[in-house]
């Protein structure tokens, strides 16, 4: 079956570098705060794609060089555009984006974001498709479609904002395109903790070098079952975990966590 | 095709008035905290579905009179008579009042609900039901349903109230018919935030101006998309999106504000 | 039609009481903290499903002595066998442990947990699965499915837990399988409200009898619906409710409340 040795891949719009089971992607243009731009959008794509198909790294953080995250699509390099296109191309490209976020959430590693400075636009949408979202007191996060005259509905914002935060603060920053603030986003559970800007990219490395030595066959099933139950009925939701779960306990890792537990000894999982 | 003009009705059974692009409800019988009645049941769901087919009125704002919001259904003038009905009129009367619920959702004008002192029972839905609720400390939010012998099931209740605050606070709310107190209504996210008596109307106004002079195509999409998004698949979510926000590219105003962006200033937007 | 006593129930591997109209559910292995075995699993699934055919019993209450809730499946007594076994065999388990949380959700009656101490595996999800959570500041709530090498998909906690408490902090528990501890459980949903370990158990037992008193026919419909609603549509949710809150009318507890009401007394249920 297609492999795809994720240690190898050399990235042409962003940082992209491994260590260990750890992937690290950085938006990497500073000067901007990390802008988007159509290539770069494709190869988030593509190369999120291709992780379906990687064994060798089993969690990635996703972060933005020189204290900010990303500050969404560039306004020269894509909004400019846009504004010319015809509905095909525009379809293409919104479908680009859609894409991209499909395939942080189809991949089995999960995704987890440093998130410091500007948090803006489609930016945004790549911190919401994380699995998990550390941030700043000082970061800003703005879903600020509404303020190049576009809906809130952008990459799957009006079903992933309600769900991170609830309907009643999704539907305000949506329609204002207003900034959440650090401790409001905590507060609201968009971000799961928040630490210092020298501290977050270590925290999320952490955390993901710990979910890379875990379980890892059992995490991409949890991932997949939080896609697969996103609007199945509860009775559904459950047969379909039941049927996960009898899948996993096949897993050597299920019996290595027995095993090691009744020799009084932590688990070394192995993802398999 | 169909138009209404808002600014021209003339309500019967409330405040109606029109300030430019923003229309303001008021519940106005502050005797009895602004009941409602079977017939202002009826014209709330008449005059939100009429909304759908205005374009003079860009954003709503709902209130009551008197320091209150809403008492939710008048014991003498509705559930008295309700307690004598058979089926056939007891199903065309909860027919009425979701029918109210889905006008509001439907209507591509953003609904902001200003709550001060008691918003009880189906003043509780027509603040769910709203796409932003601003409220004070003192007011009180009680889905009081079952203190007259009925299911918390009422308007949609068991579908939005979770969606707002939580399935297990949603549930004790449904369950007991307490009050939710202002400041557990904002720290629970079903208050957007909190003001004082003498500002809160003032604040909703503000917002709803806001949002009236914003991209007003792309927030009907958006509420559009909250709707249609309510139980479909994250993928299919993505597609709906993808295909909502590229016919937004396609408006004027997304093009507006590219060119005031270039010059530096601030986009003036048409609402096409 | 069939029917089923409560109060005569000799439960078998946790104790079983009923006080008047509310049953009091205790896992009670407390030297090891309240753990599941297959036959504890069993009975719960049982006797949740005959509840749904007692009309003596209108609120169940559940709990675990000692100071613990429960620690989940028994590493000896389930874990062990587990690694053991073929297929058919796993997933008959995983459909048991399933079908309990299936029947807790659908019993009639609300299930209101008191929950002190360690709250750990499947014992975090038959906390999940009750209806309203009441909990201590010292208590640990941990999704621990991950520590014994398996997916954080287990009875149901991928559609549950973000329901509850979101999907950003439901995420993080799942993946990592770390304790939530009580008074983070209160601040994000998960616990309705916090006690005492001394008052844990009888704010409860208190909150089960005065639902109990309560338009039970109404409790039901409510339990109901929100399943129900789980996966459908912003409108088809209202229609449900209009016909599920038509039938509620019809119930002599609403008439009973009017009835009360006019006569400036509190109007005394009887769940139909």
């Amino acid at each position: 079956m297609r492999k795809f040795k994720a240690a190898d891949y050399k990235a042409e719009h962003f940082d992209w570098k491994v260590d260990g089971k750890v992937a690290t992607l950085t938006l990497n243009r500073p000067e901007r705060k990390n802008p988007l731009t159509f290539d770069s959008y494709g190869e988030l794509r593509d190369l999120f794609n291709n992780l379906c198909y990687a064994t060798d790294v089993k969690a990635v953080v996703i972060t933005g060089s020189g204290g900010n995250f990303c500050s969404g699509g560039d306004v020269h390099e894509i909004i400019g555009p846009l504004t010319k296109m015809e509905m095909p191309e525009l379809l293409e490209f919104t479908r680009m984006t859609g894409d991209a976020v499909k395939a942080m959430r189809m991949c089995p590693q999960p995704i987890i974001a440093a998130i410091d400075g500007i948090c803006a636009g489609a930016g945004t949408m790549l911190a919401s498709a994380s699995d998990i979202r550390l941030g700043t007191a000082k970061s800003k996060v703005a879903f600020l479609f509404v303020r190049v005259g576009l809906a809130g509905a952008d990459m799957g914002a009006c079903t992933l904002l309600p769900r991170l935060i609830g309907l009643s603060r999704a539907a305000e920053l949506l329609y204002t395109g207003r900034a959440m603030g650090g401790e409001e986003a905590e507060r609201w559970g968009f971000y799961n903790s928040l630490y210092s800007s020298e501290e977050v990219l270590d925290a999320a490395t952490k955390l993901a070098h710990s979910l890379a030595d875990g379980p890892t066959f059992g995490h991409a099933m949890t991932k997949k079952m939080l896609w697969q139950e996103w609007n199945q009925g509860l009775g559904e939701c459950i047969e379909a975990e039941a049927q996960a779960q009898a899948i996993c306990m096949q897993t050597n890792d299920f019996e290595r966590a027995y095993v090691a537990f009744a020799a009084k000894q932590s688990p070394k999982f192995e993802g398999n």
